[in-house]
């Protein structure tokens, strides 16, 4: 049989990362590819003591059909938890759980976007959410980022040239891949903008309370006074991704048509995961879990990036230092050839990294630039993998 | 903010099923609406050590992400079992696990179908799947539906006079909604002709396991060699809904495309869950949970059906006898308006049924149907139901 696929999928390519974890598998390397919170991180007796409880309490609620909204009890604590703690949600707002953040940016341009249609994002940006886009027809526009985040002139001028613009999605706090966190200044220029064009702003903030240093900035949502912010939150890097569990702050007219769009993708999201995630909200000090959390990630974070200054940055090779999130972001030197560089150092050298291309919004661009990521292995394991690094740059930079 | 949809969304009501759902809520009214297991189905005391087990000995994987394609144990043991028990499979096949059977019907209309392409669906047919189709722009092309399966014939036509059909949508088992279940020769015309045009085959088997009187037949996939058919299996009706644990057994090279859609939708399916699935199906006698399932549902598809001879039926309308699933179909006589008999059942008798139009592949056709759900209400709650349906037509037909 000669299969015939849909335009949108074949032009769609697994994601380069896929093929860095195949070589990661291999137990002789080093992977700093992944992005997976520490195993350390995980509150598995909580969790394992609301499991327990739920089935001796009220089984049924957590296997019976639910409803497409979300589990109501968990709806309702995310909306007092967010306008008392970030002044997000006004009245024309409504809140709905979802099937990891993943989900929401998929019913965001389900919703939102026309084949052809455009989405604008920072270049480079989180892959898995470029990619859902490309899956339903979307085309990318890329705005450069800078350190305080994306670049405002450039974005304007996207604005202004780009027909049929839906949304500009963004993820303002500690950037994937990036690191990069934008200015206050640049939130409320970015706001301003797509206020004035009539485009949709779809805040992706998955890292926001993995801060660990510098004040919180407000979330751009929190600005929003007419409606043209989609807010996305996720408890996979605070309670556990496994369970997938996000949810959306997005204005209520808007949130209907993803709830009719969600029916179709998969009825609603798995019910006990809804439970767990709502019951450790409120049973136990979610504030004390997220400064253990915070401690662990930050002291990890220092370690990195002392690593790369003693063994990566002499040969040539710079970073950003970041202020929390889960990613470093390092820069070849123009004379080395970065897509080779990653391919020779998980091959040769048995360290996986992430270039830098897999994350533009143009897939034929290039770049100089790799991810890193540091919470997920040992600090042993960071070591040695940031040790071999620094000796395969030494050899190919001196 | 006036806000721009989508064309494939802006189109797409939601559910009329979720309408009557609003009225269902209603204590008052008796609900045979739903389409959901009986409370008493679940196995919730094995479920609950199979949580409790999990949490005691390995909570990391239960936590950590996993791969898109779904838990590796749980995929391989529907591998084996599929092929076991059903000779589902070949060399060519893959298994993918989804979040519910209804993931399945997006991953399909997603990789397979250009807005624009048609997909042939039984008509009747289940709504969640009409509308997930809509959702990515497809066509829908309705075949009739006859008591022993698809109209052959007219689907031989659709198929000769339609451009760009992607793929027929087929519940051959206890069809919802209309209960029917295609004969072995249907079976065999069908997957011919779609062979002969090059058409694929979405072959959705939620209820497959659930019949009460008469042999098994075997699956449109069991004679697939030539990699033609997508097996659509779910836990939903077997082991639980709310866990929203789907799979599949599909080309490989299908499912290699699903997989990277899956990928932008929700990375993988909540962990836990598959893990729940594994166990139950590995630790406990699945023969023995799917002989108590059917001796529970058997009694009550029983006795639905002597409560609509004895006070339904005397008054016009008919229903056609069931084999297996959860549904009976009835059909009112052409004097009746049957939108506003669905209507004033509800607000003037307090019984919740669904009108046959909400399951049409044209949303602007006519029926004189309805569906009756028997599972989910109590015996009395059933009695009840249907002896005011009864009062209803007798007042309405005489």
């Amino acid at each position: 049989m000669q299969y015939h696929f849909s335009d949108r999928i074949s032009t769609l390519k697994p994601s380069a990362i896929r093929e860095i974890f195949k070589y990661a598998a291999d137990p002789s390397v080093v992977s700093l590819s992944a992005g997976n919170p520490a195993p350390d991180a995980f509150a598995t007796k909580q969790i394992g003591e609301i499991c327990t409880d739920i089935f001796n309490t009220h089984p049924i609620d957590a296997l019976q059909y639910s409803v497409t909204e979300g589990y109501p009890k968990l709806r309702e604590f995310i909306r007092d938890y967010m306008k008392t703690r970030h002044n997000i949600g006004r009245d024309f707002d409504d809140v709905l759980v979802t099937s990891g953040a993943q989900q929401i940016m998929e019913l965001c341009a389900k919703v939102l976007c026309n084949e052809g249609d455009t989405v604008i994002a920072e270049d480079p940006s989180f892959i898995g959410s470029l990619n859902c886009f490309r899956s339903l027809g979307a085309k990318l526009k890329g705005v450069p980022i800078e350190p305080d985040g994306m670049d405002i002139s450039a974005l304007a001028e996207a604005l202004e040239h780009t027909p049929n613009v839906r949304f500009i999605y963004t993820i303002p706090n500690f950037q994937n891949p990036s690191g990069v966190t934008m200015s206050l200044e640049k939130r409320h220029a970015l706001y301003d903008l797509a206020k004035k064009h009539g485009v949709m702003i779809v805040e992706d903030n998955p890292y926001g309370d993995l801060r660990y240093e510098g004040d919180n900035l407000p979330n751009i949502k929190s600005f929003d006074e007419e409606g043209i912010v989609i807010y996305s939150g996720s408890f996979s890097k605070v309670i556990a991704p496994g369970l997938r569990v996000g949810y959306t702050v997005a204005p209520a007219e808007v949130m209907k048509k993803m709830v009719v769009a969600k029916q179709g993708e998969d009825v609603h999201t798995n019910i006990l995961a809804q439970m767990i995630c709502y019951e450790f909200m409120t049973r136990y000090d979610f504030d004390e879990n997220l400064a253990f959390l915070r401690k662990l990630y930050s002291r990890k974070a220092k370690y990195a990036m002392e690593l790369l200054d003693k063994y990566v940055v002499p040969h040539g090779i710079s970073y950003l230092p970041i202020q929390g999130g889960l990613f470093l972001w390092c820069t070849l030197p123009d004379s080395v050839d970065m897509p080779d560089f990653c391919k020779r150092a998980v091959l040769e050298h048995k360290v996986a990294i992430v270039p830098g291309t897999a994350f533009l919004c143009d897939e034929k661009g290039s770049s100089q630039c790799f991810r890193i990521n540091f919470t997920t292995p040992s600090d042993e394991k960071l070591e040695e993998g940031i040790k071999r690094l620094g000796a395969f740059a030494e050899l190919v930079l001196g």
